[in-house]
């Protein structure tokens, strides 16, 4: 073994691993996999968005699914390496239906990681590249229609005398670099949004918000951001993008328009959609329904006692217009998480008095480590110089499996407190309560996990720990008053705002609300990875409820996630909705079980 | 010589011209051109765009020049390669002042041809990559400004309280391009456009129009088009495009506005623009002022005897809305190149009668033929898996001398000749005049020389060869009757439309309806070589007269050109007017003189 290159390692291992394929023979690909396994397939080989992990999960999958997905024509792609005892290598490869991309780690010969995707369908490829369409056509046809022609006439008629294939509920980020994706493949689809326009979700947020993650990162599919864009995209300027970007990419976007009520007729095996479009009611029968309402969607707002008295003004942070109006004002923000820290900076900017009610720890993470430590391999113009673009970036990023990432993330973490130890100690000493999520693995496991706990820091921290931002910490608001609030350890304040910067629910709640509260049911909770850690209760999953893969409710679908998430799996998504377009054969091995309802 | 490398030999060219560069020794640098050379400088040594042509005009230069520049650290870029006894190296190079790249030929270790061009100034780079603003400003400050309030208040104050630097006459995509460029130089500019919105340059052309030029050739600066861009983009997809990206790349961009006038006050050093903004006149006051109101731009209409008579429509090219409204109509168009035939086939398409009145020769290019023999090896998928794109593209381009570029043309018209004879021969047959341009050298010649002359075909010619469209040829209009028009050779044509497919007129024809005759006359001609071919009278200029560079009017420039060169030349026209801007020392080497007045 110790005189085999990478190269020889890896080539040897397709080459069974395609023999194997070929051969039907189940025991001889097993026999590839080290016992401490992780298979991740992206649609390829189960129609599913799933993780067999160890060998017995392998064995059952391939022996469900191996001599239908007909894999074989594995080659390598680039140079495999290796590193602390851990070959990898990149490898294309084709099934019956489609072709795929995946990424091999081995120990001792053996498959530790193995990541299978799709990445388009035979016969149902994008038009790119020099497959592109013509545009003008040659040669001359009398009464033929222009582009701008059959693009009205398509706008017209599409959800009137025609119907779409898919309906997105949702058009923010998420329905639309989906639907790109389904324009593409030519996928009659339209996208519900209650704004006006496509940007407008971006937009009426507060004046301060620009995006946390790091432009590298937050690309939309096939049009980059110029190198010139900024690293933190301030919310308007990507709304400008997401409305250019809707309609260059060609989407059916019918903004104005509320979602009402869907239903989903199984006789036929189709959705009415109900939506009240411009005032006007039109009835949508999509086969295919996908909610891209947010992770960051659902507000949730506590009950407390006493609210309905308070005489001043009280919203969820997604309703919060910025601190303009509030200058000289008190006021009092519930939570400590992202958007708590950001309007009690923005507030404190525009000369309020604010105060920041921590009920629970929280993750800080500042925003210039955790671009270098965390994303920087990955994402960043270093990344780029070595040769690992966002498309590189989020396929290493989806190999590594779920079960282990924590293992990962942990000495990211461990540098981060090293470095930022004495920010961190400042806020500890002004009584802010840290924690580096349960098993010290920190933000993007905390995000993984639940979605919430965490605060990019750019900037309110330093406010925070320096009293500007004013703290009270390990309490919860117990009554409201006319003109204030008290807390559970008896403190009154007085207060003109009360912010609840609550965080969300679970995305099946929109499906009580628009369909049923048996869908939601059926559905049942969205995000989390069942790790057993706070606010993610078991079991495993191995993979995060209900996204982009079927769900338990016949023929609807979710998205979503940051930009990352939404960008990358909404290839997935897209082929999986493709495939049942084409009505291909699509048998799902694995569907996950509901083991959560909200 | 002939034991060493491509890599050997380039690398001891560029050694020792940047050892005559540092030490000053004009002779030194002379004696590295062969006595058949050609130096082409964009900006990089001359602050001009100039060729010069054999030894005594790089002595001139250099004896002028080289000093001052400062020209050092000349790197190879890439690997050397050979051909036919030509090495070609790519390079890069600093100056005092600025960055640069270029690209050198060498015959026996004598530079044939060198291409110098200047890239970015010193200390005013574009802020990209490592170098992106941050967006989201870390830390907190009380009353900052988000970007949506700072672009707002920019919109507000630009033209009124603070007065733009650059104001660009001229909204298509010559103006738009530029205006990306200088927005990230930091150079305030406003784009003045008569249209209500970007793109409607584009939107208002008849409905069928669609690039002739294939994507690869056309995409704008800093954002390619995606890959699934139809080769032959049609008029209102590029429309919104464009619109698209006048908005994301923040270019302040007055629709609906009307140049009056433009006056250059010489005291001041400025122009007085007298614009009107949706009916409200508004006076500018720009240090720079450029037009880009298209080599394709100012009309020209023959003045034909009884004109006024004719009692159905009449229209220049330009303002052909379109064959909706002719079906069953008798049209005459006259003219022979490329809006003739667009517009001729897609009134056929819809059912009119239609003559074309050829006055003179045409040259025919069939698309697929000019994308493969003529762009293919630098603008296609073809040209991309081989390392070429539009960057280097564009380069390749720039490098090859106007002197001696129709010798590197006339093999590729040889091969479309046989290529085409089928459809040459049957074009012929049915009367049509064909051309290869005065000396074969075919059609990118002849839009450099001329601006026109040609046709791309997309399909009129066959409408030609086959009848379908009907033609008189080596004919004028004499005379044009209430219902028909008489031709020079006699014949009536019956006609209900007229439309003049006529060509346009030198830009500076706008300086004297806009500014003055005087300072029309002081510019002179726009466009052309010099080559004393058809309507391209000498003495020879070496570049394209007046385009991307000063004029003899003081801070009066032109831009435009196709997609590649608005794209290519708008980079060095941005960096003389930055440099301007910045006060920067940019003496002119070479200022072109005048010869023709239009």
């Amino acid at each position: 073994m110790t005189d085999t290159t990478p190269l020889q390692r890896a080539q040897r291992w397709l080459d069974q691993f395609g023999a194997a394929q070929t051969s039907d023979k189940t025991d001889a690909a097993v026999a590839l996999f080290a016992a401490d396994c992780y298979w991740r397939d992206l649609v390829s080989f189960t129609w599913n968005i799933r993780t067999q992990e160890g060998l017995d999960a392998v064995r059952d999958m391939l022996s469900s699914r191996m001599t239908e997905t007909g894999a074989s024509n594995f080659q390598l792609e680039g140079e495999p390496t290796e590193a602390d005892g851990v070959t990898e290598a990149w490898f294309t490869f084709e099934t019956r239906l489609a072709r795929g991309r995946g990424q091999l780690r081995l120990k001792d010969d053996k498959a530790w990681t193995l990541l299978t995707t799709m990445t388009e369908l035979k016969g149902f490829e994008e038009k790119t590249g020099s497959h592109r369409i013509k545009g003008a056509e040659h040669g001359a046809q009398q009464g033929r229609q222009s582009w701008l022609e059959r693009r009205e006439a398509e706008e017209a008629r599409l959800g009137y005398e025609a119907q779409p294939y898919v309906v997105i509920i949702g058009g923010g980020q998420g329905g639309i670099v989906l639907a790109a994706r389904l324009k593409r493949l030519g996928v009659p689809t339209i996208v519900i949004e209650k704004n006006p326009k496509a940007g407008d979700s971006w937009r009426n947020r507060y004046k301060t918000l620009c995006l946390h993650d790091p432009v590298w990162y937050d690309h939309l599919p096939y049009m980059p951001f110029p190198d010139d864009w900024p690293v933190f995209a301030p919310k308007d300027k990507l709304g400008d993008w997401l409305e250019m970007y809707t309609k260059v990419m060609e989407i059916n976007y019918w903004g104005s328009t509320l979602a009402k009520k869907a239903s989903f007729d199984e006789a036929k095996g189709e959705w009415t959609v109900v939506v009240e479009r411009e005032g006007k009611e039109v009835l949508l029968r999509p086969k295919q329904l996908v909610f891209a309402l947010g992770v960051s969607g659902y507000p949730n707002v506590p009950k407390i006692e006493g609210a309905e008295t308070f005489l001043g003004e009280q919203h969820h942070s997604s309703k919060h217009p910025g601190p303009e109006h509030y200058a000289g004002k008190k006021c009092v923000v519930l939570g400590s998480n992202n958007s708590a820290h950001d309007i009690c900076a923005a507030l404190w900017e525009n000369g309020v008095d604010v105060t920041m009610i921590q009920r629970s720890s929280t993750h800080i993470a500042p925003s210039e480590s955790l671009m270098e430590l965390a994303l920087g391999g990955l994402y960043s113009e270093e990344a780029i110089k070595n040769g690992i673009d966002h498309h590189k970036g989020d396929l290493v990023f989806a190999s590594v499996p779920y079960k282990i990432m924590h293992t990962f993330q942990i000495p990211v973490y461990d540098e981060m407190k090293k470095r930022e130890a004495d920010l961190y100690g400042r806020l500890e000493k002004a009584g802010f309560m840290l924690d580096f999520g349960d098993d010290g693995s920190g933000l993007f496991m905390k995000y993984l996990r639940r979605g919430s706990g965490y605060y990019i820091d750019v900037g309110a921290s330093e406010l925070v720990a320096d009293g500007s931002i004013k703290l009270k910490s390990g309490v919860d608001i117990q009554c409201i008053h006319p003109k204030s609030v008290t807390l559970s350890d008896g403190t009154e304040l007085p207060a003109d705002l009360i912010v609840y910067a609550t965080g969300y629910g679970s995305m099946n709640r929109w499906l009580a609300d628009l369909v049923s509260p048996e869908v939601a049911d059926r559905v049942g909770k969205v995000w989390g990875l069942g790790s057993n850690t706070t606010k993610d209760p078991g079991p495993w999953e191995g993979e995060l409820r209900n996204m982009w893969k079927p769900t338990n409710q016949q023929q609807l679908w979710i998205h979503g996630g940051n930009l990352h998430q939404s960008r990358h799996y909404s290839q997935f998504l897209s082929l999986q909705l493709k495939a049942r377009y084409e009505e291909l054969d699509t048998p799902v091995y694995g569907q996950a079980a509901v083991h959560h309802l909200r």
